[in-house]
């Protein structure tokens, strides 16, 4: 049974009915992860709706010689389907979740998950309208880094400034990067985001700072 | 003003309001697409919510050099929204739709389109669903074709055997298929699917044919 101060953190809790809230509450726990174990892959069982308490949990897909990339990381209050994947038919894809750094999850497990989705049109609702935020969002991450190998092309031109100045300060702006790896302003911004997240850079206002020259030649 | 025998396809049609319906009846129209004719892409304006209703759709990505990945083909009486990605927040890469056959849309315009999913939450849920199925679908073929390769492992093999045997029917099944290009069933069976709707192999129980060697070597 799980306190209703942590239930209430769910976006649809007000749009539960009673009998429904009830069912939340007998069919939740919260469970702890350590950094770096599995979650959820297509080895594991189906979890149910997740929701991070406390922590970071990253999502990625696997490539047969083991090639990882990941697809998102998720922060407190954040919320993962995918860890019920089975109870959404149209996904058919595999993915693995680990937590990233120790953390403590909220899981609703699949049978009421889905019984909420199928009887509740918010739930339901919820649910897609996350998906399609969340593969929207990893969509974009495959085609810049599969498609257009666009991590490869950032990394490459920070390591070359590196090596043409011996500094680890870039000054530039995302845009003259923009234009100096011919792509667009946003792209740059994101591609850094996901650098920084992953230790490999950090930034503030018109310089960035390469912080792993290692991680840098690895992706180059 | 559209024909209501049109209209009454819509699958979230019953679940409309009178005023709602009279919305829509207002709000679409028939277009026609002449063979490879652009239907929308991020030049373009947004459409609108379209369902096919003759003919057939191409969605695809561009990359920077032009190349260029099926993502799905839509048929008859099959929706699209990306179509109307503007009145999408969650959608954030571009894609590019054609008409592959000569094809009748029906097109409901944006400013309609989403006015309806802000106020009937069935409609709402409809496009989730639907953009959850899509964006499962596609990122199975990047993962499939951009991360692991196998759509060129897969022509590579097919060619093999038509070098080996000097036959365009190769009399394999697709767990013989998958044992050989150490991949599964499954995925065979649907990187031949997207083979034969691309005109490149046809296929019956335990055989296919290679119907264009030129366009697998290209692959390849």
């Amino acid at each position: 049974m799980t306190e209703l101060t942590v239930l209430k953190k769910l976006p649809f809790w007000e749009q539960l009915s009673k009998d429904e809230k009830e069912l939340v509450q007998a069919s939740s726990s919260v469970r702890h992860y350590s950094k770096n174990q599995i979650i959820h892959n297509c080895e594991t069982d189906c979890l149910g709706l997740t929701m991070v308490l406390s922590g970071e949990l990253r999502t990625c897909i696997l490539s047969e010689e083991g090639r990882e990339i990941t697809l998102y990381r998720l922060q407190q209050e954040e919320l993962c389907v995918l860890t019920a994947s089975c109870a959404v038919n149209q996904i058919t894809f595999d993915t693995q979740m680990s937590a990233s750094k120790d953390c403590d999850l909220l899981v609703i497990n699949t049978a009421a998950f889905e019984r909420l989705t199928r009887q509740n049109i918010y739930v339901r609702c919820f649910m897609y309208e996350l998906l399609t935020e969340r593969f929207s969002s990893v969509m974009w991450t495959m085609q810049m880094i599969l498609f257009k190998g666009y991590d490869r092309r950032l990394a490459s031109f920070l390591l070359d400034e590196y090596k043409r100045t011996g500094l680890r300060n870039i000054k530039m702006t995302h845009e003259q990067i923009a234009l100096h790896t011919n792509s667009a302003r946003e792209v740059v911004a994101r591609m850094l985001k996901r650098f920084a997240s992953d230790g490999l850079v950090a930034y503030k206002r018109g310089c960035i700072t390469l912080k792993d020259i290692d991680a840098l030649r690895q992706l180059n």
